[in-house]
Order: structure tokens, then sequence, then C-alpha cells
């Protein structure tokens, strides 16, 4: 037997954001369903956006998004956790308001004991798409295609965290971490 | 006698930071001590920065600087807390990080049932010197005279917490916060 670590089943994704928060949550396929492929197969589990309205104070938003946040962890009980790093081609004040509400989920994750793998946005398109400048729909259409949704999620940010958790999930570093 | 909420005794500013995050806390000097003056008068009670290491990961970082902040305010138990905005004069790695400490902070003091006073960098410089482009040496100037420090704080993180602090102090707006 290989004393590899057995590699995580359930897996959750998050693009950070105070505005929007997106995170999608996939889980590995049991190998009876599985047992054709040549690698892993994962499904969708459940994903979504947590909203906080710029009206309210920066504090309130913070403590919305983290409370969100717990119930999600709480809910889908993931084995390991993947995040974007920050991007920086907008502006300055966005990229504050992404710190902040990344700092935040940061803690979060720490407080419960996970160690978040962080992604480039360039290492999600390519480990997608095969290709780092992939353009949002077709990043969104992969997506679709490997977890075999319907149609492409609502939500831009809830359809950008389903694909850092199949970043996570395809490539090899997760299987260190549980 | 006046409707108005009683003035706030003790002061916490916070300069936020990921590798050194400045606190000060200040308190209004007893009415025997201050009733020549015409207006109140506060003293230091403690300042310090909370340093953490770039060579930990991000979660432990932001999970340390919120356990040693959260000491303080267990500590000094402040009535008010004011807390700089960040400054995007420099770059936007420099930025992110500034906010995710921010963010974390931010929550912190959430959870503690505070609504921090936000400041820019100008109006800190303008309620201490009268002069928005005041430079860092002038400053700490003015907050060693209006605390009658016998030297100015090595942290200059630190000198920028009591800045905070004293600007929370002398603005009334602290006067609709306990």
């Amino acid at each position: 037997m290989s004393s590899q670590k057995k590699a995580p089943e359930v897996i959750l994704g998050i693009d950070p954001g105070l505005a929007d928060c997106g995170w999608g949550v996939i889980k590995k396929i049991s190998p009876n369903n599985s047992r054709l492929q040549r690698r892993d197969a994962f499904e969708v589990v459940d994903f979504g956006s947590i909203k906080t309205s710029s009206k309210d104070p920066l504090t309130i938003r913070l403590s919305e998004l983290y409370e969100k946040m717990q119930g999600v962890i709480q809910k889908h009980k993931p084995d390991a956790v993947g995040i974007e790093e920050l991007f920086f081609g907008k502006n300055a004040k966005t990229a504050m308001m992404v710190g902040e509400a990344r700092g935040v989920v940061m803690l979060l994750l720490a407080q419960n004991s996970f160690s978040p793998v962080e992604f480039k946005p360039a290492e999600i398109k390519l480990a997608l798409s095969g290709y780092g400048n992939a353009d949002k729909k077709q990043m969104q259409e992969m997506v679709k295609l490997f977890l075999k949704l319907e149609k492409i999620p609502k939500s831009d940010d809830a359809a950008d965290a389903l694909a850092v958790a199949i970043t996570l999930a395809v490539t090899k570093r997760f299987r260190n971490i549980t």
C-alpha cells in the first residue's frame, strides 16, 4: 500500500470579495461510478455567493461574510479549501475591499484548522483550460463541462469559486492537505 | 443637564498592517487635573506594535494579529476606537496585505461591539497639526507634545496609532460613540 495520504473528498473553493464572495463545493465521485475513468471525477455539491450591502458599515459587512461563510463550512465540512489570490487589474479601492474580505475569510479558515491553498488567476485558467489567458466565458464553459452542469451558474463569483475548487481537485498539491 | 452622551474616557487608535500593526491607548485626564484647560486633556496609557513574520503563512499571521489585538482590547477596555483608512500611495501588494490585516481588525472590533471611526491620513494630519500634508516627523512631534511624552515612540506604527487616537479625541465625532 502507498503511504500517500487519502485524497480529500469534499473541496471548497472561494472567490473572495466584499460585495459578492463566491463559494463552490465539489466532491469526488465514489469509485463505483468512476472506475472507468483514468483520473478522479468530481461532481458539484452546492455553490452560491455571499452578498453584503454597500449601504452597511464595513464592520457589519465583514461580520455577515464571516458568519455566512462559517455556515457554508459547517454545512459542507470540506476536507480541503482553495482560495483565489487577489487580482490587481482593478483599481486600488476595489483591491482594498477584496483584501479586507479575503483577510476575514482567511482568518475564518485558520480558526477552522484549514490551510487553504492559494491560486493565482493564471493558475486557475491553466488548470481548467490549459491556457493561462482564457477569458471568463471559456472558463465558465470549462466549469460546466468538468462538473457536467446543465448550465453555467448565474453568479460569476460562484462560477469562479467552482473553478478554484476544480483547480485544487486537479492539481496534485491537494493530496498533501487534509 | 445636557442629553449628550458621556464622552469616552479611554480611546484606542489603530494603524492597521500585516507585518506591523500599531496600536495606542490614551485616556482623558480626570477633571481635577484638567480644570484649568479649555479643552479636554489626554494622556498616554500604553502603545505598541503587533508584528507577524513574513515567513509564516497568511492564515497564521492573521490569527496572531486577531488574538493579540483581542488581548489589547481585553486589557484596556476602550470606550471608542479609531482606525486609519488605507493609504494607497504604496504598491498594490502592500495595499492588499494592509487590507487583509485591516479586515481582520475590523471584524474583531465588530465582534466586540465597537463601531470604529475611520480616518483618512489627511484627516489625521489636519487634526494634529492643522496641516493636511504634515510629514511623518512633524506628526510624531505633535503626538509627543499632545501626550507630553518624554520621547517619540520607537515604533512608527505605534506613533501613527497614537495619532489616530488623538484625532478621535479632538474631533467631536467621538462624543456620539460609546
